[in-house]
């Protein structure tokens, strides 16, 4: 059985909705679930309520489990490096206590969702292969490099399986505005409260975005992977826009207009960031499949959230 | 002035007496002091009681101090993984806190003292340079790689010098036994002790060796090198000698015999570990100067701890 945890998030109800499809069995685990999830996905999924900063209710939840995929995070880039203390409790210390447990209830293969946007700094080759240097620049790609580490501990000295999935920014249907997390919806939030959308300096900075689909695609490829693996693979679209496309392709998309709000740049943004994906393409088989203005168009046009 | 943090531990004294032949203004923190460290330096030291996991007392040691000396470290090679919680909990998070201290202080220079051991991990070519990838197979290695990272973070969003110092194996006079730290303390305990040495995985694992008179240099060229530095360099003898090998040198040097007690080799022990030291040798002009056997000599015959 494959345990989704943070299955209420948006890549967790995606992945969920396509795994339910796929006919596997599936538990997924939140500290709490919205109503619509479970609605929609009642029947082929067994729904368990644990709090990732108890270690005794996590512990519980692993029961029967062979493969686990980690998408519970609750730091983000967007939050100062102030939080760093913060971002140590509540992220890399229950992760941790995590990884013990599910060593513990004999799990063997471990699928965690990194941070491609942030793990590499702003030194790192553009476009960014895994074997450049880790050295991010702001306490959420902070956070996620020392779990890495810690996964890759257990991997050596417990043969733990592992597939660490370094994402560029996922974008699509079900993103909610979350202070700090895509800028698709953050413009979106912007705009539906009648406020002129913030650009930061200039809106140069240039990302890497991937359609949610694609995302999904590449996880369900790391389950399946054959093999016992012990892996790091960016997945991204290996293209940048920048924030001003990005902004320019939603107004084209939607017809809409957006009033700009110019502001200072943060220092632990990086000025370019884009994946290099030449690894996803040949050890998971993989590709991106939609294009960034279909996505755009997908995720504000007519699509319905999972 | 100079503040030395963990000032009452074997690197720490030592560091203490050459910063005060030097006639050097240092103040001398830690938790607590030994009366003869107090003693055999008054005068010249200021000696400042703070207590690691208290951020105001670390904070208030702070004053008017330009660069940092951190030596305090409560994880050990050692200490099993299952410790990698309270190794996080009480060396990662003071040690983020103390950073951030540290910039509203004014601290110019922060010297971190790293472990060239650990860091990493088995991979790595022989002998390792500071490019090596750091994938650490033991808590210690990852705590001290973690704080790297945030002193590093620190170092460009907001402009702090720092020199991390990896450090090989250190040894010499004032060296005190504590557990899985220091291959010759742990020896003569168990001698004095009248219990056999204990040799693990028959006693092949290759370490590189250095003597507390040449570390302590490498920490004064770090402290007094010009310019605004941000440099990681490791601080080794650029050579191994085997568990087996360290015992004879010592039955050897002090005409001794121990009896050998076999165990098997611990999964989070590296096989082999040596430092390549060339970058040392250009950035600090720094040259290890005490052959091994002298070490051993001066250690175990003679010296007086300082």
């Amino acid at each position: 059985m494959i345990g989704v945890y943070g299955a209420n998030g948006f890549i967790g109800r995606n992945l969920l909705s396509r795994l339910v499809a796929g006919g596997v069995g599936v538990r997924a685990v939140s500290r709490r679930f919205d109503e619509d999830t479970v609605r929609s996905l009642s029947g082929s999924v067994e729904f368990t309520t644990a709090n990732f900063l108890d270690p005794l209710e996590m512990a519980a939840s692993l029961q029967d489990l062979s493969t686990v995929v980690q998408l519970i995070s609750t730091s983000s880039p967007g939050l100062k490096n102030e939080h760093a203390v913060a971002d140590i409790k509540e992220n890399v210390i229950p992760h941790v206590e995590f990884l013990q447990s599910c060593l513990q209830a004999g799990v063997r293969r471990y699928v965690f969702i990194s941070s491609g946007g942030t793990v590499y700094g702003p030194d790192a080759m553009i476009p960014t292969p895994e074997s450049a240097p880790a050295d991010p620049i702001c306490s959420h790609g902070l956070t996620k490099l020392s779990i890495e580490k810690y996964i890759q501990m257990h991997g050596k000295v417990d043969g733990l399986e592992y597939v660490i999935l370094r994402l560029s920014n996922p974008f699509g249907p079900g993103q909610e505005f979350r202070k700090g997390q895509g800028l698709i919806p953050a413009i979106m939030d912007r705009y539906r409260k009648g406020l002129p959308v913030r650009v930061f300096g200039g809106g140069l900075a240039r990302r890497d975005y991937i359609f949610i689909d694609d995302v999904v695609d590449a996880i369900l490829a790391a389950i399946e992977l054959a093999g016992p693996q012990q892996a790091v693979i960016n997945v991204g679209s290996g293209e940048t826009r920048s924030v001003l496309e990005v902004i320019e392709t939603i107004e084209e998309v939607c017809g809409i207009s957006f009033e700009r709000e110019w502001a200072e740049s943060r220092k632990t943004d990086v000025d370019v960031s884009c994946l290099d994906i030449s690894r996803a393409r040949k050890l998971l088989d993989w590709q991106p499949k939609t294009d960034f203005r279909d996505g755009i168009e997908k995720t504000l046009l007519g699509a319905t959230a999972p």
